[in-house]
């Protein structure tokens, strides 16, 4: 826990914090192979190899985390850290308000990805790291990543923003406010304040995150998962149960959500990103944001994803090259749409492995 | 109403039934000038000009409908039909099951577009139409057209399928599942069963209409309209109100929606939508849906269409032609998404004019 205050974007502050985090590998003796794994809106600090403790599961990124993999743990401290806001053990609206002793629920002030970094970097700090040799991120992680360069430049020595944007579009805020409605809709969510009720909005949550979940998917991918096939049966029902396998994919993923996930913390992560835009806080203009950094970029960006489509990585790219930033840009192609981050991608490794080995030689850091 | 019974795909019957339906324009002495528009999922019978009798607002395609306009009142009889399962007068869960003097709520029985098409078919017989000048429709109204020209082709002279597909694509049947669940999810559902409380599953059906919004747009269309802009205020205000001009919006539709539909309604028409599959109607084949058709067709679809995108139609265009049907097809350039078919779009309006002119001509009509 940090004693002291966070300032936050909003005005308010905190009067002390936790901050959850797991490592992974081994910081070298000059601190310079520490790698900062931001995690998007659903995600949490278990990235890595080993069982989440909650779902029991292998870490969201564990097709990029361990042992000889891309972010190798035999050659790279990894950290990952639970963001301000969440529900894994970092402050948020379901901890304790030390001033109450009584959970946040909305009381909890609203936060923004830049309080969100703000919090990391004294986590940083403590772990005295003066300069990330990467900090790395898909989606909301992609923003964080994003804030990181624009605010801290010095300490990040490569930067990988994964299938992001420098801004919140109008249709991510709108599905966002679907979200959230579908939440403040539900009676059990009591205006946030339902902790000690021992009934949470499960049904608002749960259907929540399933209109989230067509969002990270592409039509193709949708397609080729389960186009119009049936769920263990040869004929509809006329009915409404879960005839096809489409329907009943999507209520499992709303269903186990609710088992891990806080609906008010679900609430405040979807605001942070959509206040998100960093061209905003440079009097407009993104390519301020960069000016004089002295980071390597890496934007990568998948040619399904709809919910981050390329144009945003490609705007980002533009404000980069406009201040001559060190950029280099891949358009992975593949059809599984914004989730092709999480997911085997071949041609996503190599291109994350390129990049991190040209900036290992460039730092210095021994080979494995 | 129809006091003969409706035989249904489900296998089930409904003894009698009524279809609430509006016209415009005079019906000519050879009876060889009607058009019948079939109404997407949130419409109905209220198509032209002239008050809507719940929202006082003009018909939902009264930038097609009346005199002058591309479907002229003052050439062609025009005919539009509150679907079968539907809200505005037409039978339906809201409407009182004739066995028990009580709204049938889910004990309705679940219908398909082929039901809907089948009720109709007694509403032209009634009106003593031997055969359609044309049936027009886009979304769901499009996959009636395609029934129509299916089952009934001899009765429909021209067709005209605008932003449909011939089958619900999984993202389709998903988009739709999160609508349904959002209204389970409202105890005022009460598992359908909630006409006699004054109290319906109101914050379910907003949400499952603000999640369907969202879809009926583009993200270009979102963009141009509201963007990042704010609702009335110069600055975020780090909480949950609408901030921003798309989520107030986004509200908006959900609450006047409640105001004029019927939340069960609402799932048995997605429910007809999801199993909307022609081609798993005549062997899986599409082409064999329409082999010897006499009917002319044009397809229509809208570039910026991500609901019913063009390779729906395409794939229309190309039984069609496999069976050498008289079709044309046209992919109008637009950014304002699935809802183009409602809004003010020339090149939409020309294409439309431009063949049922040469259907009228071929069918020997008089000019206006």
């Amino acid at each position: 826990m940090v004693k002291e205050p966070l300032p936050l974007d909003s005005g308010a502050a905190l009067s002390q914090y936790t901050i959850a985090y797991e490592t992974y590998g081994r910081l070298n003796a000059d601190r310079s192979n520490a790698i900062l794994i931001c995690h998007a809106l659903s995600g949490d600090q278990y990235a890595g190899p080993g069982q989440h403790p909650v779902t029991g599961k292998e870490g969201w990124w564990s097709t990029v985390v361990g042992p000889g993999k891309v972010l190798d743990t035999d050659r790279y401290f990894l950290i990952c850290a639970n963001v301000l806001g969440g529900c894994m053990g970092s402050t948020g609206p379901m901890e304790i308000d030390p001033a109450t002793g009584r959970p946040w629920g909305l009381t909890f002030p609203v936060i923004t990805i830049g309080d969100m970094v703000r919090a990391q970097i004294k986590l940083i700090d403590h772990l005295g790291i003066a300069q990330l040799f990467c900090v790395i991120g898909g989606s909301m992680g992609a923003m964080q990543v994003l804030q990181w360069a624009a605010s801290y430049s010095p300490r990040v020595f490569a930067a990988v923003p994964i299938a992001g944007a420098a801004r919140h579009s109008a249709q991510n805020i709108a599905f966002h406010e679907v979200g959230r409605q579908a939440i403040m809709a539900d009676p059990d969510w009591n205006r946030g304040d339902y902790y000690a009720s021992g009934r949470g909005p499960e049904r608002g949550l749960s259907v929540a995150r399933m209109a989230a979940h067509i969002t990270y998917l592409s039509e193709a991918a949708l397609h080729r998962k389960f186009g119009r096939n049936l769920q263990n049966r040869r004929a509809v029902t006329y009915g409404f149960d879960a005839d096809f396998q489409v329907e009943s994919y999507l209520r499992h993923q709303g269903n186990s959500f609710v088992d891990r996930f806080d609906a008010n913390s679900y609430l405040y992560i979807t605001r942070a990103c959509d206040y998100f835009d960093l061209a905003a806080e440079h009097d407009g203009s993104l390519a301020n944001a960069f000016r004089g950094t002295p980071t390597r970029f890496c934007l990568i960006s998948f040619t399904s994803d709809w919910l981050y489509p390329t144009a945003e990585s490609r705007a980002i790219v533009h404000a980069l090259n406009s201040v001559v930033a060190n950029v280099s840009f891949v358009e992975v192609a593949t059809d599984k749409g914004h989730d092709a981050f999480l997911l085997d991608e071949p041609e996503f490794f190599a291109t994350l492995r390129g990049f991190l080995d040209g900036c290992a030689r460039h730092r210095a850091l021994p080979a494995t």
